[in-house]
């Protein structure tokens, strides 16, 4: 049908490990390249959670050359994703703070399931941090630039219905019909003829995508400056001990 | 009143062609110029249809020469109309698709009658064609970043209700009380002092129209190429086959 | 409780004034050298009235180095404002024309009393003048580019549901609920670990606020050669003149 299907299956919450970011980048590539795949569907095997983000192990305690690899695997994802040539498609299965969030901002449609419980935002701000420019830009491509900047400052998760109404998802349906809709809306989106989907994909998303390329180093820079602070490790460290609690 | 009509009347469907767009903004410059005249209201005199956009027949088999010719027309039409000191209240009478809800756009303010047979949008992409980034541009300052890229890499025509809740136009009203809403918008508007109006208008449209002032040759090379494709003829071609078959 | 109130009084309608607006700009500066104030509520002491926005006596048969002084201190209340580290809440129980409208923008977070008498907009058009460009990207940062057009060129006055409606304020309450409902607004954004949401705060606002900066004096002169002209001085003396009739 020259449609993939892409389910994360890192439990016990798709963390986006190094590891699985770089497997999810090349996997993106092959599919780009492979002229029969069209289009493609991503969304979660583990039950109630889409992606909890960035893993933050990888931000903690680790060496200046880790946290320059892995932040430049965090930037090639998203280059990727945003500026894939297929329609992507996100069927946010359960709840996706933070770099998951960014994963479904990164597609051309998010269908959620209406679950009150499955919560989405980019709530760095809880966290003590801050989403980098081209997080946030995604973020005001979709929802505007107030309900970012409320939604940014404040960390929000959003409900389901919440998010719906603040048009960070497109749609909610049922769990248990959102691989139909996905592929339901797939088929709408295939309908059209590539090369002008494409074309018209890269003129709405150029800017926001040139921006990073243009200041990648810059970027890997600041994040390592950032996150190397005592004060950051300290709260990511703190955080990390009330998830293991959590459990 | 310091009000003009002008009513779109080239059966069957008010295509934009050469000689069209030059009419129209001859006839803009020319109120434009008249000291007299505050306001534009523009509409349809050919029933169900506002405009059904750029003429295809001129963009399909001609010289590179008259390519040139006709995407200067179309440039030439826009940066008048957005650029307009004058009040321009679209009175969208009927279906209007591309170039035509192109001209919907640039104006200060859309009525659509309520009728949902009707439909607006720029739907280049479901011909294969894309939207150039002037009328993205127009299109974002209308409806925002999110709906114009969802709505332009899907191509869609929006029924006037769904156009309506987008943002796309204005208000719906009967079609009956079309030009009496229109001129009642008009004299709301006209009740601002001129000068302060222009001044806020130019600020507002500015950086957009000079987008495409600083880089029109560039854009009608980009079309000349584009449109010269022999794929790009033939799905035109088709188009315009399928459209004949249609009547 | 980290909290300072900020409340306008200046009868008989909290006109800023040069004292006004020299005063205010002071007080921001203290609170911001306050380590132990992290937000401020800004509200009104004075009844019915939030702010009647920049006081025209001071824009009218003055000085050249007068105008220049008072367009100088209301840049500098702006930068102030709009740029502050702390939480800014913007408790509106009154009417708020023109720059009583940009103070509240200029806020984090926008409550209104819910009374439709009152009003909130960039009327500035109404007066025969010109929001300042920073006005307006202040305004298309909370409204989108499409409602701040339309509302900026008939420089409309939105009584208060409207103002929501429009996302002009972010919530409306009953007046005497709004000072505590200002409070819990303030709490739930102090519940924020101040430095993300800081760093938040200037990459959602910079671009904005290094616009004025970087063009400071030219807007300087923009104003004073727009507010010497005869016809803008007779319109002011017009609208002062009708104010007084009024009451």
């Amino acid at each position: 049908t020259g449609v993939a299907m892409m389910k994360f299956k890192s439990p016990p919450v798709n963390s986006l490990s190094l590891e699985f970011l770089t497997e999810f980048s090349i996997s993106l590539e092959k599919l780009e390249n492979n002229r029969a795949c069209r289009g493609v569907i991503i969304t979660s095997a583990v039950p109630k959670i889409f992606s909890s983000g960035l893993d933050i192990t990888e931000m903690c305690g680790k060496s200046m050359e880790h946290y320059t690899e892995f932040w430049r695997a965090v930037q090639e994802m998203w280059l990727r994703l945003y500026g894939s040539n297929m329609v992507t498609v996100a069927a946010v299965n359960g709840s996706s703070p933070a770099g998951g969030c960014l994963v479904a901002l990164s597609c051309d449609y998010r269908i959620m399931a209406e679950n009150p419980k499955f919560s989405i935002g980019l709530n760095e701000a809880q966290l003590g941090i801050v989403a980098p420019f081209w997080f946030k830009d995604t973020f005001v491509n979709v929802v505007g630039h107030r309900i970012a900047e409320r939604s940014l400052q404040l960390g929000s998760l959003h409900p389901a219905p919440e998010a719906h109404k603040l048009g960070l998802v497109d749609e909610l349906v049922p769990e248990e019909k959102l691989m139909e809709k996905a592929a339901a809306v797939m088929a709408q989106w295939l309908a059209l003829p590539d090369h002008a989907r494409q074309l018209t994909k890269t003129m709405m998303r150029k800017v926001v995508l040139d921006r990073l390329v243009a200041h990648r180093e810059e970027d890997i820079k600041n994040f390592i400056t950032f996150i190397s602070k005592e004060s950051i490790q300290k709260s990511l460290r703190m955080y990390m001990e009330m998830l293991k609690k959590r459990k």
